[in-house]
């Protein structure tokens, strides 16, 4: 069974269930989406707020077979689930699904729980260290599914998946439960991808490592949504939550596709005064965001806002007048942080205003301009973030997919060829954006636009940047590596990969 | 029929349905609640603005016996009910139900909708001028739901009515539905009734008369909720929004009382370090504001937050530090709207947030004082702020049960006696709030606990403040103005008093 995109998707997956097929990125157009949730009646006088995870851990409603969520602003400092699912495991909870918005090395402590059939499901829009692998290898007995950001937020609001017990990270807490990340020692900035959890889930619990005094004031999810507020000693390591990624790149290649996708973007008619923007926390893309900067007070041009996880590049972007705003999901650091603290037009956004396809407007709905990466991709332009050249799981969407359709214009900036191996393959191991929602790939040897963007290649046909068909860099990248091996997996399937309307895109398959 | 109240409430009225009996404030302590809505998709490169009403109008999904709703920040300013029903009425609908969370004197021309038949039901937390008392003399064709606040966020957001269209009267907003209520030329301040409608009609449209560029910084209700924004040339009269009802009481008596529910707050003992307290924006209340003001100050109490509708008065207290936050529904005067603009700690909440008694906790539950006014009492403390002396609708609870029941010291406070007629009564005419819920009367000439708070009663049993029982307060009023005689009513039920669970506590018959 292929689906429009060539990929081997059956209609019914052992541990996943029906398969709804992928059929474009936006042919779900019409069609009302229910959302279900059930509250319960938290009375004057009761108390929320325990200070023993045993304690708490008693109270709450756990069985086999729930489904318990986490959010991952706390990265790879997260203390919070290895912490839960050590107190789940004790207890002799089986047969668990982890909803987590990404999973990070730090989580390395899953891979025992999985092998134990303690856990036996994981949804998530990122996963990248030993959790990866051991599911690339067999190690999870249902398989993952690796949704998007926006689509996370579709997946519990719509109902298709429902959260027993959601466990949010709260840098900021009061007993009550309103809860702010942009102030305690374990500060992360926005909170987007808890907010989901906090609305749909049958139980919500805080977990704080700073309890202030009722009201704290800066309250991005509030005490409505809550129903217990756990104090410990340290929900995360700060050294982890702030991670040292956002660089620009030194690489001269790299700035040499950052040099080229700026000329790009000003050659393309979408810079222009009120343009979005948002771009990735990798080094290439730091780098074009440092060209697009220098072009932008050049010409005087004051952009709308830009969107994403926020880094310091972008908050001096906003700071020097070139976007009026900034939609912030997750903080990516310090400077980050603060401005979402100090600053009213930095504006905190949940993962459902994000991205949400299903919703009444997401932001990435009105993105102009969006600059995300890619391990592979193919000559119709599908990009694969999910999975690296060994074919395990290395990443996953995050926003990619989102903002890939989102956007008026996505591109896809790489390096042609690194370590003798080409970003532009005849297949891709694992489809994570359709190709009909990106446009550009940007390569130090050249500029590919998809021939479904009829108005771009008209509008460069004359230009000086060096544009060429997909084809061509394949070509070219093919006399530097010579033809790879394909990768050869079992036939078992550990995973899908689901797009952002619910549908499946494509299957993972183990790794021999 | 009597319910435990004693009041006359059949099981089933004509126009209502089916009547849950309403067994006690607190009876509901269990129980999930389930909150349905459904979204549309909106897609990249929709449009949501309309600068001509006439094509909104033709767009909407406009039918026969559909419930539209409103929000009431615009008080006796709003333009925006009067000019969609207009609409509506134009265009030959019929049978419309209005769900206002508020209705004042500027609403008249609904009279001649009743009349028509098109508008047929009304939900309204508070009713005042024509409308009331064309309801009472039974032009309204099924009975008027009169609820809480908080009560109306639970009825949209337990799906127990469906919203068909929300139209929000949005004094900031830019194209894509990011609204904010604190600028603009019709500044009202907090949003806090207009939360529900957003999120749970089945469309939403924005009627902004000040369109900002995308994004608008200061978001109250978000893109993700609208589906329509529409642009007027004038939302409100400014004269009307900010009314001039935020004035402490120059009255003699008034003053007396206010003194004497002061010194019984402070010496209550619950005037200490983190007391929350709500006041409303008649002028008694107000007074007892300015004297907790002084005597805080000697004493040097921080307390923890104010709530409620925001007046100048609770602003200043704020300013000098008196209390840590302030929790704001709704902005009554300038200087509060000024302030939540401005002020971190001044918080701008849903009315779900304020008083839904379904949620996982609402703001009324960390009340300690709340300081209320009463039309009329009876000697089991059940107080009537819904109808006047002489039957007629002139009100309703607005926050009045809802604050009672979340509270730990309610206190009403009244003149004993105003223009020959007692707040005392042995029968009110309409029961708004139980007296369950109600610890305290302060009148000029004593103050009654209800003997339900035995531990205040044991606490004041040697004050040298005029504690009174409830009947010798009646008595007293008795003397001076004789007995009063009982209002007549004709059998038929023009509306119902529905307790902020859904049961419903009394009902309201048309005037003779």
């Amino acid at each position: 069974m292929k689906n429009i995109l060539g990929r081997d998707v059956p209609d019914y997956i052992e541990g996943y269930g029906e398969v709804r097929q992928y059929k474009g990125a936006l042919s779900e157009k019409e069609g009302a989406i229910k959302k279900n949730f059930t509250f319960k009646r938290v009375l004057p006088g009761d108390c929320k707020l325990y200070k023993d995870i045993e304690k708490l851990m008693d109270k709450l409603p756990l069985k086999d077979g729930m489904t318990v969520s986490f959010h991952h602003h706390l990265r790879n400092g997260d203390y919070i689930l290895n912490l839960v699912m050590n107190e789940i495991a004790k207890r002799g909870y089986k047969d668990i699904t982890i909803a987590a918005s990404s999973i990070f090395p730090c989580h390395e402590p899953l891979v025992e729980l999985m092998e134990k059939g303690i856990v036996t499901g994981l949804y998530a829009a990122y996963i990248s260290g030993p959790v990866a692998e051991a599911i690339s290898h067999g190690k999870l007995k249902n398989p993952v599914v690796m949704h998007t950001h926006g689509g996370r937020a579709r997946i519990f609001e719509s109902g298709d998946r429902k959260i027993d017990i959601a466990f949010l990270a709260a840098p900021t807490c009061d007993e009550y439960g309103n809860i702010n990340g942009v102030e305690g020692k374990s500060a992360c900035g926005a909170l987007g991808y808890a907010h989901t959890d906090a609305e749909l889930a049958e139980t919500v619990v805080a977990i704080t490592d700073n309890l202030v005094e009722y009201p704290n004031p800066i309250i991005e999810i509030n005490q409505t949504l809550i129903d217990y507020v756990l104090v410990i000693d340290e929900i995360g390591n700060p050294k982890g939550i702030v991670s040292g990624t956002t660089q620009i790149t030194k690489n001269p290649i790299g700035l040499k596709v950052a040099s080229l996708t700026s000329k790009f973007i000003e050659a393309s008619g979408y810079l222009k005064d009120g343009m979005s923007f948002q771009t990735g926390a990798g080094g290439i893309s730091l780098a074009v965001a440092a060209e697009l900067k220098d072009i932008m007070k050049r010409k005087e041009i004051c952009g709308s806002f830009a969107s994403g996880g926020i880094t310091g590049y972008i908050v001096d972007m906003y700071k020097e007048g070139l976007f009026k705003a900034l939609f912030d999901v997750q903080c990516f650091d310090l400077k980050a942080i603060e401005s979402t603290r100090i600053n009213k037009e930095h504006i905190r956004m949940s993962a459902s205003m994000y991205a949400n396809p299903n919703n009444k407007g997401a932001v990435v709905n009105k993105l102009d301009v969006v600059i995300l990466g890619a391990t592979e991709m193919d000559t119709n332009f599908n990009v694969n973030v999910t999975t690296g050249s060994n074919g395990v799981i290395m990443g996953g969407s995050g926003g990619h997919a989102d903002t890939a359709a989102g956007s008026k214009l996505c591109i896809i900036v790489s390096q042609l060829v690194n370590a003798r191996i080409s970003v532009v393959k005849d297949k891709v191991t694992t489809v994570t954006t359709p190709g009909e929602t990106v446009d550009v790939l940007v390569t130090e040897r050249g500029i590919a636009i998809n021939p479904l963007r009829t108005d771009l290649i008209e509008r460069f046909k004359n230009s000086n940047l060096p544009i060429k068909t997909i084809e061509e860099l394949r070509d070219i990248a093919k006399t530097l590596t010579g033809e790879e091996k394909e990768i050869k997996f079992e036939d078992k399937i550990v995973g899908v990969v689901e797009y952002r309307d619910g549908t499946i895109i494509d299957t993972l398959k183990m790794v021999k």
